[in-house]
């Protein structure tokens, strides 16, 4: 099953509606609505199919996982009885948002490959490249800056190297604590694909101080166009490819990843629990991004990464931000 | 205004319940409670005094205080008319909660002499510390790991050395973007205490990599006891404190920042935004962990943070999880 959230006109403005996608058939249903005219068909009054739909489909994607089950089951029983009219829409009517509203959002640096190309010069320190081989070190994103399958990613006022990175997205389906590798995949809800747009200069920085990195990726980060979830994949087997402006840059697969996403969970949950509704990028594939290939985006790119079993995800550049407000350096004082 | 949240039992198990607190009466104010007591004084219907009470005081702080300047005014409005009953609890009563649940938490350096004091030795790379000084750098918690007052924190098979961390923690009141240092401060709503608890092994071999830190931090954070309002306070002069089982090991004040919480404010704000809810941690006061003091915690002990304006906020170690699964260790592979 395909899940996504797009956002649609209502009396109060515009809100985000959970659908399931049928690429297939170039289409989205809305999934509350569809259920609504469903509760309508079998005899419910107005009221009474309203509060059913919205409770099974919030605008939260993250709260509908949370129902467990229930979600799939109903999704499955909804699509089945859709008929034309207003809770199908065609691709090209559709405004994606981020299919995902994590609680919380990590990536990780799970592919080798990339862990080589990336960690070398002189700017890195020598024992970094080593800690990446005792455990899956990861940084955590802003859930926030989180966008959708063809919007616009916004360039900030304060970098002129701007990348691209081809990476897997996984979400939750069931919280859980101190999990093994052996029955972490249980918790694993579904994969998405998770374009992890980075400001390399701010990064590089970000990084050398040993925190973060933050703004360097901050700005926007792309997910969708939905969550395929995982039995119609082979999660350890996906064929990921970029293209920019049309062309090839990036072709890699899951099969690659030095970390397996089921230690990646076990890891994370160790102590401090991983919840439903969480999101884990699984760090670029080798070759996956500009710095790898010694090249950058300009504004105006469209950047396009495609995985097996999913879609397409597709987001333009916009133009340099004026430039606005930086901090002051500061120079190290003498009264401390 | 001191504003918290609290468990308390109902009909479907622990709820979280916003709270307006007394110190100087040792008692808080359920405000939800009080505000459909208050309404049923005035006429309104049950099911009617119910339903605007819950709008009001939602179980998300993050979500009440969106509601903008309204929240203020009504928990002024709903506290001057509590009459003695279920509304009111005395401070023993209280189970606490964190008071916030931030949509996203990040934790700054702010504090020149903390950086002075841990960013030295020979595993820190040379560029490391220059880096602080140009801009205000962060990393991100885990808002879901957060704790109250008097919880216990759990102590993680992983680690042997346990530390505290002094700091303030900066609630936003208001959403923003690419705002300066002149208007950053009216998005401030208040001020709680924020002890950013760190097992000190598994952090150092997280920055070493380059990432996070994440495990070395989220196990759990505590903060509170409550947030308060920063008509209250002078934010840029409140004396910090900590003790350990009653000893004071640690003293500052907010006036020895580097970086001016403005400053932060502007600075995240840049490109990304900053949300309504957020939390900020200053990052430790100059001499505000046992890192700095060469002092490390043991199981059992407790900590007491202190901040003029604010209060105590008090937590105990718990005793060290039974060993767990732990990633294999991975070689360089020959085959990338």
């Amino acid at each position: 099953m395909k899940l996504g959230r797009i956002l649609r006109e209502s009396l109060e403005g515009a809100v985000p509606r959970l659908v399931l996608a049928q690429p297939e058939l170039d289409r989205v249903i809305d999934l509350a609505t569809a259920e609504y005219q469903r509760l309508l068909g079998t005899g419910a009054s107005a009221d009474a199919a309203r509060r059913l739909a919205s409770a099974l489909y919030p605008a939260s994607m993250s709260a509908a996982i949370a129902a467990g089950p229930t979600l799939l089951a109903a999704a499955a029983h909804t699509a089945e009885s859709v008929q034309e009219g207003s809770a199908l829409l065609p691709f090209e009517q559709v405004q994606w948002l981020a299919p995902l509203d994590p609680p919380v959002m990590r990536d990780c640096l799970a592919f080798e490959q990339h862990l080589l190309n990336s960690f070398k010069g002189p700017s890195v320190p020598p024992q970094a490249l080593a800690q990446h081989y005792v455990m899956p070190l990861y940084y955590k994103g802003n859930p926030l800056t989180l966008t959708g399958h063809e919007q616009e990613v916004p360039w900030p006022d304060y970098t002129q190297k701007m990348d691209y990175e081809l990476e897997l997205g996984f979400v939750i389906g069931r919280s859980g604590k101190d999990l093994t590798p052996e029955n972490a995949l249980s918790h694993l809800f579904g994969v998405t694909i998770f374009n992890d747009f980075s400001a390399r200069d701010i990064q590089l920085q970000e990084m050398q101080g040993l925190l973060g990195p933050a703004k360097g990726k901050d700005f926007r980060t792309a997910l969708g166009p939905w969550i395929t979830t995982v039995d119609e994949l082979d999660v350890h087997n996906l064929t990921m490819v970029a293209r920019v402006n049309g062309q090839e840059w990036s072709r890699g697969s899951s099969s690659t990843m030095m970390w397996q996403v089921e230690e990646i969970i076990a890891y994370i949950s160790k102590a401090e629990g991983i919840e439903v509704g969480e999101l884990i990028g699984s760090g670029t594939v080798g070759w996956g991004c500009g710095l790898e290939l010694g090249k950058l985006l300009k504004p105006g790119d469209v950047v396009e990464l495609e995985v097996e079993g999913i879609g397409v995800l597709r987001n333009r550049l916009g133009t340099p931000a004026p430039a606005g407000w930086m901090p002051q350096h500061r120079s190290i004082s003498a009264s401390v």
